[in-house]
């Protein structure tokens, strides 16, 4: 059995529903084909792309409305690599939030919560995320040897104020020991719901955690959205944005951002055989086209392209919504364009096999997730077919 | 101050002769192309890119003489997932193998190595990597938060047998505690040297260790010369072999593979949201791209073309070690195509600011890696600029 021809063409995107990938913008796509053999990671031999890379950086923390980067400011993308990178992707990201939260728990421990024999006082750190934190919180415990407690989230069925978002007095519970970080999440994978940030990072710091916010999918739809969840809105320490989700960059185009360099720094590693001295990136090698694709994104969308694939994301999901109710499904509740619909789990097989890629939640409902290549035009098709199998 | 224009250009490899990415082949750049908005991440959703992804495992594997994809059987690819996957990159791969090797440590803990009361006997694992082993290592060890031993390497100016390559007496002396992993290097970042495997998993294996073979960059050059390195020539556990380095895929495309499928399951966290149930990566998303062009690679260039490239890269090598030997400089010994070069230092800042991309080794001299892209043309004209400044 050989090679089963990469002259076969990929999928297309009319059926896939489920997915927090897209097709690129074709500005994305254009510099992304262009900056394919270019190389971020060496920043002195590949040095245009570093300089884009600093731009997006500066974009991604003006959108997260961080104080060095403030609105109007334009910001000054020369120091951007001090404040984040573009990652290969959200797990990268929320992996390096952890792991910098790892080593300033240590690094506190050594200055200031020793007993009398200079032992450490504590245990050992744990990372708080909520029930509904993206799998790659699991990724991070298990690569960085740290303990994970997850908190349990309002039930899905209930008050629908709060169903799916972190249970605050849980959360208050849970941190009793002392957690290096706790996890705020911005647009829950399953359901698109967005935590009280501001609430968590105010347990979090009672006991003196780093907070993360994970708008690894949500970071292009809050900002046009009355939630708090930036570094404006909340003492949040790190947030995940990724460019290649619905900033519509190529892969590979994630976005960690920090509010202090001291986060950066804390990561970095020496780089011997490169002109430059250190490198805080998880990986070494890392794809220009992702970066320039980013920037061309960046410079096509921001802000009205965002702000109107964020205002017709919100509108196709309420419409969705109100035609599976009017058939008598249960719609979950959300605060992002996810929507989750309790399906018969033998009509989302049907559906799977009529050629939909639908994903199931955790708990088995089917999601459809408002991505701009999801049109009403192929929801449509996805009710059609629905009311032929059901 | 605002973008920096994504239309600029970026860099040509005309003058980038110390770095190890490179054009990639018309053909794979072709793929990378039509396979940009996929994700190998999510097979369910994107079958055919997690497809190619088998094969190009099946082909790494084969490269490497892995026992289940022996050269003529064809392999079977429909199992390949369980051997390895296409990398962000070698930093990954490494970091992945080191982990690999931290979780069978504890496992083994947990059934052989306790005392009597229960408790593991040794000490905290460590992994044991030649000094000239790449960066990634020490990324891996803090990430990882595993012991990093280094041992020391040949002196670079002796014994041109073993210059730069690892001193095995220091690695017996090293490997006294219990390692879970030793690294052997096969195919230096600075100088090209290939450490004696055989030898170094003989040592590994005197105290029960993981082998890994880092052959990131190599690994397409060595199996058209007599180097020890494979999983056939030693008891290796895993091997890092990058695509987008020697085999002239487009970024990102490294390749983890490893001896036992219980490797990857070692690595494996479960995924909701997914119809798949398990993910090894350390990443989420991955490139379709990266994976689209390895597999048009392979198919272009495999086995022919990337013996000719090994061909004309070690002529080109020896022409350019003559050409500076003749001048007086002190050239140093390599086994694949490296050359490092007792450049003054002044004379390479020259040549940098004639704009040669032209990086250090950790020991100051001048490196020219040999890839695809560096030709006798471009060395020529890098020669007429040394004639020129010195």
């Amino acid at each position: 059995m050989q090679s089963p021809a990469v002259e076969r063409e990929p999928q297309s995107f009319d059926t896939v529903v489920s997915s927090m990938c897209t097709e690129p913008h074709p500005a994305a796509r254009e510099a992304a084909e262009r900056f394919l053999a270019t190389n971020p990671g060496d920043p002195a031999t590949y040095e245009t792309v570093a300089e884009l890379e600093r731009t997006v950086v500066a974009d991604l923390a003006r959108l997260a409305e961080h104080p060095a980067f403030a609105a109007g400011s334009d910001g000054d993308h020369a120091t951007a690599d001090r404040y984040g990178y573009v990652t290969s992707g959200g797990t990268e990201a929320n992996i390096q939030a952890v792991r910098a939260a790892r080593e300033r728990h240590r690094r506190d421990g050594d200055t200031h919560d020793r007993d009398g024999a200079g032992n450490h006082r504590g245990g050992e750190p744990n990372v708080v995320v909520p029930a509904s934190a993206h799998f790659s919180f699991q990724k991070a415990a298990s690569v960085l040897d740290i303990e994970l407690r997850e908190v349990p989230t309002h039930p899905i069925d209930g008050d629908p104020e709060q169903a799916g978002c972190v249970d605050l007095d849980a959360l208050a519970a849970a941190v009793d020991e002392e957690p290096a970080l706790v996890v705020a999440v911005a647009g829950s994978t399953a359901y698109g719901r967005v935590d009280p940030v501001t609430e968590v990072a105010a347990v979090a710091e009672s006991v003196d955690a780093a907070v993360h916010v994970d708008a690894a999918w949500g970071g292009f739809y809050l900002p046009f959205t009355d939630h708090d969840w930036s570094f404006a809105d909340a003492p949040v320490d790190t947030i995940t944005i990724d460019p290649h989700k619905l900033g519509q960059a190529a892969v590979p185009a994630g976005g960690l951002i920090a509010r202090e360099p001291a986060t950066l720094d804390s990561l970095a590693v020496a780089t011997p055989y490169l002109e430059t001295h250190a490198q805080a990136t998880l990986t070494g090698t890392r794809s220009g086209a992702g970066v320039a694709s980013a920037r061309a994104a960046f410079d096509a969308l921001y802000p009205d392209g965002y702000r109107a694939a964020q205002e017709r994301a919100t509108e196709l999901a309420a419409w969705l919504d109100a035609e599976l109710t009017q058939r008598g499904y249960t719609v979950r509740p959300r605060d992002l364009p996810v929507v989750a619909v309790d399906l018969p789990e033998s009509l989302v097989a049907q559906l799977r096999e009529a050629g939909w890629r639908l994903s199931p939640t955790a708990a088995g409902e089917a999601r459809v997730v408002l991505m701009p290549h999801v049109d009403r035009e192929s929801l449509t098709a996805l009710l059609a077919d629905l009311d032929r199998l059901r």
